[in-house]
């Protein structure tokens, strides 16, 4: 089942949908844990799609895939490369991503983002999944330029704009067909399976719970495959996933 | 003026209040915008007080004191050491501190918190302290253990519990009469005035402003003085600014 957010004009408050058959049914209560149909329906493109989510935290994971025809890594890393965006900086499926002025290098990075669903607290990789509700796409913007020489990420990842999510949460993907994928300016860039993964989604999960309780509406950026590039104001980025559906956003300057 | 938020019963919501003359007079509304007394009145020593507020992002900023009488850097770093702190990691003032199993050389940090009041985009530091709502403390807790070693710090940051947050958000707070102070087992451990601060706290929200848009219930943990220790299971800390009050917390193993 696939999950929006939407509003019908700019000043109403954002509505919950469930699409089925290309057509947004309205809903209302809390997709986690109890919602119901109000009975409105829309057409997908006389509405204006928002973020499916506003997250309580968003998670992120560097370094996690190697190239087609890469070698893995021999050994697991003791500490993963983890590192939190803030939820300032989400936008969602048909807004613009603003460049700073003075930044230079800016990346996109498509990636399979991970819906928590239950709260999660020590659970083991095999149950890792069942505390997933959903997943969506997210394009994690990068600024290199803004990484401290020390290896702080906060500033590189935290601009307004930097973390496109959407269009839909799907609660019924199957990760063995996913390719995560990046379109620029019409030219694929990023096209990757999960087998690429190092560290695999339920690790992660498992590893991240062992630290922190993770919570309803947190969301996991999983990591993005090769071929992230830099991006111009003018450029469109189109990160797809079959399956879940196209976030395209473009770049303002 | 203080705000704080407490229960009276495990099983409650939580309330929000001022504090007048030592006693707790309760009100409803958002503190940030609008509110009024109930006209229940409550003794601190018979409720349970809990963080101020639950922030909405957690922002902290390393390395940003010199000891006393050592010399601050003659160059303001191009970049400051910037990190972001789960809220799921905020305990409050009566809470115990968790060291997790396997996990050595966890340290206290006693800090001045900054709680934004009004969303600040782009701020000057001439009129950052305009978007700043109080003052509070917080207790840093940071396993130095699992900082990764290209200097991500998000895992030993991390672990629940390690974000004690309170008593008090104070309204009114002189920051040239500030001391930040760490008890530890009833030894005094750091006791720092802001002057030894290397990024005072309008450059600091100034920028991280020009990189994201703060929003009210922000907190910014503005850094920790020289004398941050090791805990062991079994001790107690207090973090003390005169003026705001005192944040004790156990440890437990």
């Amino acid at each position: 089942m696939k999950f929006a957010r939407f509003k019908t004009s700019a000043n109403e408050v954002a509505r919950l949908a469930i699409l089925e058959q290309g057509k947004l049914y309205e809903i209302e209560g809390d997709i986690f844990t109890d919602w119901k149909k109000t009975g409105n329906e829309y057409e997908v493109s006389r509405v204006h799609l928002l973020a499916p989510l506003i997250p309580n935290t968003i998670i992120g994971v560097g370094k996690n895939y190697v190239a087609m025809g890469e070698a893995k890594p021999e050994h697991v890393p003791a500490i993963p490369v983890l590192f939190y965006k803030p939820v300032s900086s989400m936008i969602g499926p048909e807004d613009q991503i603003m460049l700073p002025s003075g930044l230079e290098g800016v990346k996109f990075e498509s990636e399979l983002a991970v819906v928590i669903g239950k709260k999660a607290s020590k659970i083991s990789e095999e149950e890792a999944l069942d505390y997933v509700f959903g997943y969506t796409i997210a394009n994690d913007i990068t600024a290199p330029q803004f990484f401290h020489p020390d290896g702080h990420w906060m500033v590189g990842k935290s601009f307004d704009t930097f973390t496109p999510i959407g269009p839909y949460i799907e609660t019924e993907l199957q990760l063995a067909a996913v390719n995560v994928q990046a379109v620029h300016n019409g030219t694929l860039k990023q096209d990757s399976p999960l087998d690429l993964m190092i560290l695999k989604i339920p690790y992660l999960l498992s590893y991240l719970s062992n630290v922190m309780t993770l919570q309803p509406g947190d969301v996991f950026l999983s990591g993005s495959p090769a071929g992230a590039d830099f991006m111009a104001a003018g450029d469109t980025i189109s990160c797809t996933i079959d399956g879940i559906g196209v976030l395209t956003n473009k770049v303002v300057g």
